[in-house]
């Protein structure tokens, strides 16, 4: 398969990759409730006609030839190889030591920007019926660096570091998923007023990156302030960017507001390709007994579609998806309904 | 007047002063509305026969003989000898390296616990009717430690400072704090996941205190999970004790779920006394027009009252605030009402 890279002037890879043929993609199915709802995406996928192989790829940590632990190289080369990947929730190993495995994954490829969709589903009630924001989160550095140090006893200092690299990349990111995806404002979340000098350059970033989008709105909001606007009134938002740490809380947050992560989708976007998950958790004590949500890893699927390009695909499972949680006949226990995971697939399988 | 100081056995303050005298107490009035919210206050604390009385300074930075600007001396004499002081909003100083002045004062007289209850009002519709939490804050470090670095050109890096002592103080302020005031659960907010070392050793802290204080429930949550259950069900929560930044977030998305910063009241404590705060802004478009909602300073100033052990005028002037909100009658603009912040202020006099 053939990969046309779209850059803008800087060199801010777009939001997708294009591709004329069938295309491999990586499936990482994950633990526990992972398998189940993985093969309901594929059936799913398969029903709608789209025009992809899948590959299945294992990442549970292997021991490698230095000793340590890591995401096996056959996992590695696979989503390397194919440049996009769809990944069910991931048991976080046991012990001290052990990182994310999601995190190491965002990492090993160089993931810059995590793109987390919240939207009400219209026919399943929450409080609130207006939201439709995208939190876009700088996804390799800020509060998540890793850098931390003992000084003297009981005395703890944890980096916090902002580059303007990243901060410029996923900035202009911000900006072009809003135009490609015919949204109209962007707001940037920061504690400027707190940490001047790193939320700073990361507001500074997105400033510039204003500069170059002058038809999309800018904003700029204290995070506190997001945070109290976005229970109250999320019909304000649109599109928001922000470092790390920010964006896992207020993507949990808005996710909160449409009924949780069982419902919303995720994408990691790298330079050179991307990973798109389900947030939640490996639900163990459910794990094989057919009932699970396949929704968010579906929507994830969905949400990949769209960055290949495979629009007309994407829509169709979408619409299938949303109206047969609309109907509410075959919805899954945690939506309040009696359907198996395999009934809620099927009747997905019959609209697309 | 005579103070005495509870303290526990290993030297953590408790949470009130107690004293046998008519006390003297700092207002700092503030900015924009600032002035007419606390005349208010003032007038419905006479009513209420508060055995008080008032010393008014003003905190708007001064050149000091050392050239630079600060807190005028005779302001921090005044919290200093007074050790209690209610503050309105304040305006933070335009320019660059002016920080602002709400966080000078927490540490100049280093108020370690910032203190946020967040309750729904009866008769005051918001779309949660069943919170009643309150965020206790770390309030003299972590991400507000204010070191920044620019290490080279585009790459900067903020220090979160995370100490031993802090932390075993406001963890054990929080369980104190949950026994005094009869609840039942203390949930301690982290990211360890991420920052192992820094909320991993605030964590082990609060498991520590947890430990003394067998009678109150203890939790561990990841920060993006509170915020995701608090826009779902709040009502599981009670007492939460974080570090200050998730303390900012969260208390402000709290604050919404129950109306907004205008109706919740905040608390700054310290070792050696404290400052009740509104946290609202200045409101400068609607200053003077005696259009402004005094109940976040009122409650703030209730707040005060049992820090001081006068709970008896603490509880007859909270109620008839309550009331007053309930029937609906008075209520200010904000509120939908098309009262004067002196009727309100009237009909609470009237009633306490
Ligand atoms: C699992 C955890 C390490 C992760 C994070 O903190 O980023 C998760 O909360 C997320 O948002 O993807
Ligand atoms: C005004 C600002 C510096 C302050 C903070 O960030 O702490 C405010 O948001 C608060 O919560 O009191």
């Amino acid at each position: 398969a053939q990969f046309m890279r779209k850059v803008v002037s800087n060199g801010t890879p777009l939001t997708r990759y294009y591709s004329s043929e069938v295309k491999k993609v990586t499936i990482i199915p994950g633990d526990g409730i992972g398998p189940e709802i993985s093969a309901a995406v594929q059936k799913i996928f398969a029903s709608a006609k789209v025009p992809i192989e899948w590959e299945s790829v294992d990442v549970t940590p292997v021991r490698n030839p230095d000793g340590k632990f890591g995401i096996p190289q056959a996992a590695i080369e696979s989503v390397n190889r194919n440049k996009v990947g769809l990944k069910g929730p991931l048991m976080t190993p046991v012990g001290k030591g052990h990182r994310s495995l999601n995190l190491a994954l965002r990492k090993e490829f160089n993931l810059y920007a995590n793109v987390r969709p919240c939207r009400s589903l219209e026919g399943y009630e929450t409080l609130y019926d207006n939201v439709d924001v995208v939190t876009i989160r700088e996804n390799t550095e800020g509060e998540y660096s890793g850098i931390e140090h003992e000084i003297v006893d009981g005395v703890v200092q944890s980096i916090k570091l902002i580059t303007e690299e990243a901060s410029r990349r996923v900035a202009e990111f911000a900006f072009v998923y809003a135009k490609e995806n015919g949204r109209h404002k962007v707001t940037a979340v920061h504690k400027a007023n707190i940490m001047r000098m790193s939320d700073g350059l990361f507001l500074h970033c997105c400033r510039e990156a204003a500069q170059k989008f002058p038809d999309v709105k800018f904003e700029e909001k204290y995070l506190d302030t997001v945070c109290l606007n976005m229970v109250q009134d999320p019909g304000q938002y649109d599109v928001l960017v922000m470092p790390n740490l920010y964006g896992d809380i207020l993507s949990d947050m808005c996710a909160g507001l449409v009924g949780g992560l069982g419902l919303t989708p995720s994408g990691n976007i790298g330079l050179n390709g991307a990973l798109f998950e389900s947030v939640h958790g490996t639900a163990p004590d459910i794990a094989g007994q057919d009932k699970a949500n396949p929704t968010a890893l579906l929507l994830s699927g969905v949400m990949m579609l769209r960055y290949m390009n495979l629009n007309k695909h994407a829509d169709s499972i979408q619409q299938a998806c949303f109206d047969t949680i609309k109907e509410a006949k075959y919805r899954t226990g945690d939506l309040g309904g009696q359907a198996k995971c395999s009934e809620f697939t099927n009747e997905i399988c019959r609209k697309v």
